[in-house]
């Protein structure tokens, strides 16, 4: 809770990194202020998958950029990241808080309305670091989202909470300065970056926004 | 390490429980003398594994027969299971023994004699509670597996360590005693139990063979 959630924030995928292998995009957002990274595995083995972020957390660490895990907690501790991001179907956010500590950057996808109002219900002491608006605008990089928030979700939901706001979902260039306005604190991209020709200067294109 | 490890050893598999629900196939186990059981889901998200994880272990206490869970340490650090088995692309034993404790049942799947040649040149002081031959027979339960040991290769591996021996693969009623004597201490068997009309029958049967 003591960590400022604001800025870039790359979210990786190695299938999308064509022009640059992941670890050079994630060094290269780094030289271009990246605020934070999260690594996200779906069809590694965990095996490969602690071995990608012990890499990648000794990349980011001169940098003093925050690595999180996607959903693995064990994977967390085990490679010294510095937290988690959790979606809906992951462990509960005060289940990851317990194992990680006070310390740790833990994130919550919100993904409906719906979302916002069981989390409001079950724990009056929310101890989160941001709340991921997901997904802002269409995309194709994640399968199975629920519907887009638009911009009017991001208002609705900056009106609700002092938390750190994280949109996420078809952000690029064109709409990054809308969604800022619309009252996200951070950007989290995915192909923007990670597709880029020049990481470097993707990630600082959108930093200069703020 | 300090658990004795024997007996019939249930490794559940969800979509292989025909005709009882997965918790019925492990609380009647349970009736029948099961000795430890393994929660294994590939296709779950975590909270449901989660879920199923507290679920489970809830049906076993009363048994005092411990949970074992597949890979995932912060489930088993989440649903107060007993310790957790892992598979060669898994987390490694060592780290997951730092995240666990002295207390917890690790055990670690040797499926070639390259593995087990690893094992002892990585650390010497090896602090696992089973290794688990895998597989002692060609089986259709797990795909991906590497060739089978036999009941040579668990002759093999007892010659070579005190550790107790979980045996897995293909393994039922009717080669089973021959497993155990090839120096097998516990007997894994995933659809002999799952699949079977009377699970705790089975059990039973196999569990009569010690």
């Amino acid at each position: 809770m003591q960590n400022k959630i604001q800025g870039v924030y790359l979210v990786t995928d190695r299938p999308l990194c064509i022009h640059h292998r992941l670890e050079d995009v994630v060094r290269l957002s780094a030289n271009g202020g990246v605020s934070l990274v999260q690594l996200r595995e779906k069809e590694t083995s965990s095996r490969e998958f602690l071995e990608l972020a012990i890499h990648l957390k000794k990349i980011l660490s001169p940098f003093k950029v925050p690595l999180l895990i996607n959903d693995r907690v064990d994977l967390c501790l085990a490679s010294g990241a510095d937290g988690v991001h959790l979606g809906q179907t992951d462990l509960p956010w005060f289940v990851a808080r317990k194992l990680l500590g006070d310390k740790a950057i833990i994130g919550l996808s919100i993904e409906t309305k719906e979302d916002w109002g069981n989390l409001q219900k079950e724990n009056p002491n929310l101890t989160l670091d941001y709340l991921a608006v997901s997904p802002v605008f269409d995309t194709k990089t994640k399968t199975n989202t629920k519907p887009a928030w638009g911009l009017a979700g991001v208002q609705w939901l900056r009106e609700r909470t002092t938390l750190p706001i994280v949109a996420i979902g078809g952000i690029h260039l064109d709409n990054a300065k809308d969604v800022i306005q619309a009252g996200a604190n951070s950007l989290a991209v995915v192909s923007a970056i990670c597709s880029a020709k020049d990481p470097k200067l993707a990630t600082e294109s959108l930093r200069n926004l703020f």
